[in-house]
């Protein structure tokens, strides 16, 4: 299997730069084929000096590019519905960036467009289900050791929010991980979110209700709840503790070198998603890679993005309100959670 | 001052029979001058061998006996409204152990009482306040160095509850550490709180509401979190994260040995609160004693088991009707936090 | 057992006065009975505003004081041997801080004292034999659950050394309680020792040799190994590694408290003995008082204090000539190693 | 930079066939060109389902294969001269694991031959140059701010030694990556080497001297210590501190994930070092490719490879005269530390 895989990237952005490198020099089994943006300067430069990459401005013309046998799409959100559809109109297997869509009715279409072609064709970017620790929590959880979760308490807190972030964001943009990972750890649907808005850190922009703290509740009775803190100051820092019916277990502790110096035993905490996530990003793509070439999709699906959306909003409606509300989902087409291509790329 | 003050212990069941003990042999600066139990079996068991010690059946003899200086209420919850008001009666400074009056009714009267005596007279029994790692927490918060408190997340497990442990009592009786230890960490009153309840552990006896989620809201807008788990099945395990405006500091993680064998590197967690919070016993009756020898009373006082009371009574209504729930406290008498007693023991 | 041992408390220097408040306010079951200092304002000092202690200048005059029954030896190490000789020339039991004597041959002959009135009167001080987590360590090392221990691994860090510290006492006065500890811990004699100087520390006074690092073997073959650095800059670290046939257990890196701001998650280092030790010594006081008070002597003995000053006279020559140094020690009389006094206090 | 890197691998046993797979399926811009192994059943199993790879007897023919751009040398460590002599007399760049060469006079002799070559063609496989702690920590001591260091504290730690192994192996298998680890950190050489046996461990091997404690010393004047225990039956733990004038900072503490359960918290502790060290290798072989693709050769060299033999010589030598044991280098080549290859692989 020594043939590179060549995939489209849309979107040249920090995030679609960085997959550019990323699967020109980590990831083994793919090439840059085609980066598409609308500012084709920034394109260019993501590119940099990789040989035999064209750079398009439009969509379609870079998914038809010759030797594009794959889409990664990191353009921002309001563009991947669009995106999605061009990709699967052309039966191509695709890794699109979360969210998947950011409202919800966009989100279902992409759904039942999916469902319609009868086989998946799209992964979503919830790269925590490659990070190192949140698997092994998974396996953990689902090796039954400790009993049923009862509950996940989550922290998730950055250094400081970008400019224009706004409270829903806690919620949509921040604590839509939070969704993901609790979906996928506890193997449940959320069904219902309350908000709760703690008076604002002084480090938070004037306006911005910051720290908050969200909590869910799930089909099989469990509780989720998390501290959201965009403006904490000083790292960032994810954790989550999965308590269970004998035993509980955390991870986002980690540490690797302890210091001891003036002042106490210290430990580094990481400044950003992109060193904390490092190493799982690295792992997303090398496994969509990997069940690509062999013409499959393994990760987490449109469902996932759809539902993801579906909670976020209920989330913001919850903010808002401040009162409990419910999760209302749309019937699950039947999508095989695992499917093998129709069509796989050798044939 | 090495006459040693002379302590009447009221109840002597597990609670009373340890202090008899710390009262004997641990601390210093007193003696057990009077042990009453309806039970006078009881009693002598609690005594021992320690010489001098007049055992009675009757709170007010043991009160009235020769030498008695002071008074330790250890008896059930429900005989301590009557105990405190006889000691107020004889001017008799007392540590009375939680809750200080199970209804809150009942907790105003002694408020009241004690307020028309013009002084304080009792000290009561949280014990946490004496703890190293909760007295390093509120000392770094009140230090200002991590700016204001924010959200306080807590986590409160105990390896089994005793028979007869009923739904409410998670609130009332476990949770009403967390509440004392909120309201004294951030000097706030408790102003509303909301009770979810998760699937109970397949651990927890049939019936039992365990593990609960108790939210708090406070009167300056921070958020108190406190997983309530009494059936938890491992351990004793009691921790709070106090998340602040520039950081956060943890509690309740110590260890002090790491052993590494087949199996991984462990840390033993201890099984009881005797372990866990055996120093700060030691801690609060030293102090206690201490402080009555000097004619004072510093420790957390009939407010706090007023307060105490009243928002666990509001914690029971709350896991009852599923919803958020107001607290109503009295207006607070006008008491001095820390006062000199009018009458010192040596004049 | 209400009636207070009554204790002369020889030395009032920085570690005499800290006994004679421990004795007074926190220790159960004593009381000052004199302070003996030959510089008698110091004494008063010490003394302060306790009750009825009459203090001395000279020793004898001291322990033959009406109502002292028990003696603290807290003078400079030259004056021990005539105090613990006047001592059991009355028969008095007496706690002994390290080093018993400094000379071994001076050690020598006060176990020969001690063993010609055959019974025990002389408790040595090494106090981390009191300390919480190496009891936990001598506790899980006896049960025998991880085998026999083969190595000791010990870390010794002081944030700087007082004025005229030499290089002999990073080994004979830091180094004498890992001496102590590891004998305890092992059950072992110290049969060699071997000392290498690493280049010194710029932090270090100009002459010293700091750090150094100590090894030792003992007669059952394990292998004992000690940094210590007395300039370390950074706070007062004791760590403990013993390394058994089925496992390890670390002591010494305990945490209380996490604090996570800018810079990393951070634990608070002691900056010095008596706060990492404060437990220790109340302890180690309390257990003499209570043995003492019941006519026992429970702790380290004198072999105990002589095997140290013999190891550390070993571990100087080491030092000197870099050359691995056999310890040698002289036979042990037949002392029982915890018995009864002979004559108790109530009879 | 889309075309792949052609590399030969010797050597088709468990490192050998670990090699492979890393090269088709982990790293990125390299494919596995050939495949030599004495027994070509084992070199077709370590090939796999992998298409266009030629498998070879000879170590010559697999060198001259078409397409071989690069050599992977893992082979037996006596077989490892003569690859490397027969790569560099095609120009071929070099990943040699280590052992280099086991004799240092075969060593040297690597040395010599690719000085007489006027450039740099191999990279000896020091994987912990490569582990995220290990370059954590390296970057910390060359960054300066805890000043100079003094000592390194290490700990090796196998669950059992495979069978036939010697005393001797212990130093100069196992040690030789603290050997290297040392001599990277620090920046200097080790002069001088002291073995210690310990009674040996029950869950040793009859003879086998295990544990052992290895001490070296630096011409710097700095001292660094090893604890090597390879039957320690419970975990791969590998452990180092560095002390400085002004802090400590350790790694292999690592944890990320923390189980609480009946009998403690737990972290788990990795089995074998293809474990542990997995990352590292990926990053090895991956630093390797890259460099090589641009005609360089940035990692640890032949002269890191001769000083290991030497000094693991001088250790094995130490270990069986128990004697304070000087380690005699040859004088260095003159060898640029980092240099351009004279010819890139592209002209």
């Amino acid at each position: 299997m020594s043939e590179l895989l060549g995939v489209a990237v849309l979107g040249a952005g920090h995030m679609g730069a960085d997959h550019v490198r990323r699967l020109d020099g980590v990831v083994s089994g793919a090439r840059v084929a085609a980066v598409a943006d609308p500012d084709a300067e920034r394109a260019k430069e993501a590119v940099g000096g990789i040989g035999g990459v064209v750079v398009h401005t439009e969509v379609e013309a870079a998914l038809d590019a010759p030797g594009v046998e794959a889409v990664l799409i990191a353009s921002p959100g309001e563009a991947h519905e669009e995106a999605l559809l061009a990709a699967f109109a052309r039966g191509l297997p695709v890794l699109c960036e979360k969210p998947m869509v950011p409202d919800s009715a966009g989100a279902l279409r992409v759904v039942e467009a999916e469902a319609r072609l009868g086989r998946r064709l799209a992964q979503i970017g919830f790269m925590r289900r490659y990070d190192a620790e949140y698997r092994r929590l998974k396996s953990l959880l689902d090796g039954g050791r400790l009993g049923r979760p009862l509950m996940l308490h989550c922290v998730h807190r950055n250094v400081s929010s970008p400019p224009h972030f706004t409270s829903a964001m806690l919620v949509n943009s921040s604590v839509s991980h939070e969704i993901d990972a609790a979906r996928w750890l506890l193997g449940q649907e959320l069904t219902a979110v309350t908000v709760l808005r703690p008076r604002p850190s002084a480090g938070a922009p004037a306006g911005l209700s910051d720290p908050q703290f969200v909590l869910f509740e799930t089909e099989g009775g469990a509780v989720v709840d998390v501290e959201v803190f965009v403006n904490c100051g000083f790292g960032y820092e994810v954790r989550c503790e999965a308590v269970c019916e004998a035993g509980s277990a955390r991870i986002g502790q980690a540490h690797t070198m302890v210091v001891t110096a003036a002042g106490g035993a210290r430990e580094e905490v990481p400044q950003d998603y992109l060193v904390r996530f490092a190493d799982a990003y690295d792992r997303e793509v090398q496994s969509w890679v990997d069940a690509t070439r062999r013409g499959r999709v393994t990760g987490p699906g449109t469902w996932d993005g759809y539902a993801a959306s579906a909670v976020a909003e209920a989330g913001v409606r919850a903010l808002e309100t401040g009162a409990r509300t419910p999760v209302d989902l749309a019937p699950r087409p039947a999508l095989p959670t695992s499917s093998w291509n129709k069509r796989p790329r050798n044939t």
